[in-house]
């Protein structure tokens, strides 16, 4: 496994690669997640690069980009026994330079729901994608369903700009519990960890919903309601039954419908999501 | 040479070119400062693609989208003769369908100049080299000087998006009387066609005064609005000495100055620059 932090030695090391590359941006401090993915590129890739690099353009002035969790050591020693071909973690001013100044942003998906609660989430991401995609070039990328609306805000962007990128979404990872996986879940005091389950109960409560015949999505986001209402370490910031594509509002399920949310446990905001059916 | 309307088929056609790729994206109606790049192209790539697109999203709503000149069959003649191998000309809904919503947009160097007389044009033409970039992945691009504000941009473009692609800026191809090639010329009526040597004229003159010894930057750009001034068909609508790299304006030549003017004569509106010295 190949370690690169400049963008030279990353383009010498992706030169050797053999084609079909797969790619799995991330964050870092790496749990089952992000490997499910790299376990997904290795099945469908001859050479896979993963990138660790936490985007300070996708957080907002008010949020954790400063006690983000990090830990490179052992992310590499988890990376390796993947067998992981090339991995990129560029320190911040290699991506962005002081005279740093293009932006890659999307009109429509982006603005409700993660959009509309982090003003300019979804701009860093897109940017920080389309930075990944150009300096790697893959042929296929890796993103987990838990962050449903980067998904979608990812898919469109490689169709508007044409990326000949195959974008392939990986299912959620959960504890045994049923909590998402998710690298801010180590934020999480004892007793929040064991509210946190909440999140997932309530999106499987819906599924069940549907399944028993409910299509209306104000009586299925009010079951979710509901649900939260009996958690007392919970502030729901948004319940949504949205159209997976276009991230708009439903008011009856006739296709299929991505129920998100995202909830306060404490002070730690977490996010999870459902498709349904 | 292919000739190539839908992404797949180019995709296809793609794939079965020899690197060093390199691309030449004009908007068609090819005069000889289009065919100086596709022969430098030609000279430096073992493979050339030619883009042939107007792009919509770089015409303002007052500008001449609608009657910019278009003459695919000669362009096509044009091309088979200098050996392109594969030529794009997508219809307009491949590029732009009904649901795009992503733009690539720089914060600095797109604002002044063009920028500011053309609200929005440069954000058109960043998405739409962006789209090119990631369609045909090229090694190597080649532009013209004539767009030197374009040339600025697109350079930062590729460096603050990471594109693994080096970036030619070929010199202005010029008449014999010193006019400035573009598409744009067939609009000037005879007299005009004969005014508008006044740009060329004013811009070979600030040079020689540099080479004279003046340095000043409102010395040299009030002997170009001299020069203008004594022109009836020409309405000055901005004279710029700016860094050529960041654009901003100087107040004395230090390094290197672009010169850049934009004026019009009768009612077309014409830009010409000279890099000094």
């Amino acid at each position: 496994m190949k370690v690169t932090t400049s963008f030279l030695e990353l383009r010498e090391a992706r030169e050797s690669l053999k084609a079909t590359v797969g790619l799995v941006p991330t964050m870092g401090f790496l749990h089952e997640g992000h490997l499910s993915l790299v376990r997904a590129a290795r099945q469908e890739c001859s050479s896979v690069v993963v990138t660790i690099f936490v985007n300070p353009a996708q957080f907002g002035p008010a949020e954790d980009l400063s006690r983000y969790p990090r830990d490179l050591e052992r992310d590499l020693s988890l990376l390796k026994k993947e067998n992981v071909d090339l991995v990129w973690a560029p320190p911040t001013e290699t991506l962005y330079p002081a005279d740093f100044q293009t932006w890659v942003d999307l009109e429509k998906v982006s603005k409700p729901l993660e959009g509309a609660m982090r003003p300019g989430h979804f701009k860093g991401v897109a940017t920080i994608v389309a930075k990944l995609f150009n300096a790697i070039q893959p042929q296929k990328a890796f993103f987990g369903q838990k962050d449903a609306q980067q998904a979608a805000v990812i898919r469109q962007m490689v169709k508007d700009l044409n990326y000949p990128i195959e974008v392939i979404i990986c299912p959620i990872a959960r504890e045994g519990d049923g909590l998402a996986m998710s690298s801010r879940n180590v934020y999480l005091q004892p007793a929040e960890r064991q509210a946190a389950t909440v999140l997932s109960r309530a999106l499987f409560a819906i599924r069940q919903a549907f399944e028993d015949g409910e299509r209306d999505a104000g009586q299925l986001k009010q079951i979710m309601q509901t649900i939260f209402n009996q958690e007392p370490l919970a502030r729901v910031q948004y319940i949504s039954c949205a159209d997976p594509v276009t991230l708009q509002e439903l008011e009856s399920i006739e296709n299929q419908a991505l129920f998100s949310v995202a909830v306060f446990i404490g002070n730690t905001r977490l996010i999870d999501n459902m498709l349904v059916p």
